[in-house]
């Protein structure tokens, strides 16, 4: 097994931005001297009118159109982001940054604290609205005061509502896909599952692995084998997989991988941990389940948008039962009540939650469409 | 924590049969000397017609209408077997038997095997058709050559479905709720998750923790959290917990169990570990994995049912997404083109698969209605 993401050097980012002042946190806690690391593709207007923030999911990083500095793999919206693409970087100047919580750069559990050691679990708990307080804060450095737009899928999505709702006067356009407004029970059962499987590998330690050469692998692997089943449809997976045996003629009556899903599943479980920092995994899924955008407000969703002049775009995809278009449809409820302008439409894919990163044809018209 | 399964003396069975041949199975072994733990609710008639078999799903046991002699709890079924009851013990002879690689007294993993030792992973990997063979074993030894009714729910309904497919002369009718002719890559997918977090445990010593005051609590409990999502549904979940905190007025920003689901979940987790042994887990989900009543018959589903003459009757129901009703459409299909005598009913019930252990009085009638 190659080494696991913790115990190599921190990825350079190419980029860095030291918040000037201390980020004040949902928690109660300051966060003091906090970086973003981002990656920008496409050249700012001169009157910085054509910039587009987009927010990555769980499991994302900055490296939206360009390779991982660890994987190697391209950017995880290569398909998307690009010259003559969907969001087209020889009309738009795309930003992305890592969220905070993350480990790819921004500070996060893994970075160092006053005291020279690691924070660890001694993070505080952020919240999504904290992600965007530091996008925002970001924003502030580059000099951007409005974007084109904001565009995210998934917890991306979460933070382009979070965005309009909290800071209305920044964006004119929000494009929102495979997201909800709130964790749901079955959401946050299934992050409390991972959570658990990372919190009872002994290699956690209480999250003080960072250089004892032991991290909590085999923890978080079981984590992202059960939330990447969520990601994929019953039927993506039948089609994909079904019952087929994997290198093999028949079964081995054994506890090998023998059917192609278990081998799969195994392989994505492990690459994870490759590329991703455990205490990042439970800072940022704590921070999704304590999402409830309409609870922020006063415990009505259409509260949230009332001071947003910006125009909406939701998308769903009919196979996502990990956010399912009910999801999308309760939030174009809530901003048709606060009297935004506001288009929905939901996709038929086959993949699931994950359609958002796939090759979907009509998403990319409703982007582009969507997006100008 | 109160201690495991695994730390404790084995259930004393009230009755226990041993195989008086050895137990040819499906992987080529042969299991020898194996012993079924079984209860009897009712009479049985003197011409042993009344008999009715009610066969567990994966964590169930033979305690189907009597108190669980580990955790003290009612029977597992007792809404529907007893006295007056939908499955009347006052006309019913019924016989619920542990399956083989079980923990509740019949032969599994925690056995004791020729050299003395437990058999641990050296117990054979067996098949859904391989516990079926020993209820039938069983039942020779019980001297009941036909069932008046074969029932079950999930794993049970497997084993329905198989004795009437295997042992077509020993059953009258066929009653199989919310059950499937085979798993699909979902299915194997999660139970894979659950494979792996027991044996990502290091306190599972690849199986050989029997006797040494360790066993896999951590990793059975994570394992019995993912799957525990699965047989409720989402709207379930939200019904019955939706993001309300536990016991707290707001949120605590840190790890422990804000939710009331997370908390529910962890009590699950933790409660399954002092009645389920974790070596018994990993055998019994790789075993349904491996269903596939079609596969053992030429891959076509109906000559599975050609030689059967019973009546069937297969329930499913609209909230469950482990084993939703088309799976059990595909199984009414095959037995249409089988030419068996089929009813089929999809009960609204709102709790998921789980429905078959819960209080869905529609359930009672169809069994009341069927068994006779």
């Amino acid at each position: 097994m190659p080494p696991s993401r913790a115990a190599m050097a921190p990825a350079l980012p190419s980029r860095t931005y030291t918040l000037p002042a201390p980020l004040q946190l949902d928690g109660g806690q300051v966060l003091e001297g906090a970086s973003i690391a981002f990656e920008t593709y496409g050249e700012l207007a001169a009157d910085k009118g054509n910039a587009i923030l987009i927010c990555h999911a769980l499991t994302g990083d900055q490296y939206v159109a360009s390779d991982h500095p660890v994987t190697g793999k391209p950017g995880w919206w290569e398909r998307t982001v690009g010259p003559g693409k969907p969001i087209d970087t020889d009309r738009f100047h795309v930003i992305c940054a890592n969220v905070i919580g993350g480990c790819m750069g921004s500070t996060g559990p893994a970075s160092i604290a006053g005291d020279g050691q690691p924070y660890a679990m001694r993070f505080p708990v952020i919240t999504i609205r904290d992600m965007v307080r530091a996008q925002v804060a970001l924003l502030d450095g580059l000099g951007i005061e409005r974007l084109h737009a904001v565009v995210g899928g998934s917890m991306g999505g979460m933070q382009a509502l979070s965005l309009a709702a909290n800071f209305p006067g920044r964006c004119d356009r929000v494009l929102a896909i495979a997201t909800t407004a709130r964790h749901s029970a079955q959401n946050i059962a299934f992050h409390e599952v991972g959570r658990q499987a990372v919190m009872a590998d002994p290699d956690w330690q209480g999250g003080n692995y960072y250089g004892s050469g032991r991290a909590p692998d085999k923890g978080l692997s079981v984590a992202r084998m059960a939330a990447h089943i969520t990601y994929l449809s019953e039927s993506g997976l039948t089609e994909k997989f079904g019952r087929n045996l994997q290198d093999r003629d028949a079964k081995t009556f054994g506890f090998d991988a023998d059917f192609q899903v278990e081998s799969y599943l195994r392989y994505q479980g492990s690459g994870f941990t490759q590329r991703f920092d455990a205490n990042s995994y439970l800072y940022i899924t704590r921070a999704m389940d304590y999402f409830d955008l309409a609870e922020e407000h006063g415990g009505k969703l259409a509260e949230a948008f009332a001071a947003s002049t910006a125009r909406f775009c939701l998308v769903s995809f009919d196979s996502d039962w990990l956010y399912p278009t009910a999801e999308s449809r309760h939030i174009v409820h809530a901003l048709n009540a606060a009297g935004a302008a506001v288009s929905f439409v939901e996709l038929s894919a086959p993949h699931g939650h994950d359609s958002f990163l796939l090759d979907v044809s009509a998403l990319d018209r409703v982007m582009k469409g969507f997006v100008g």
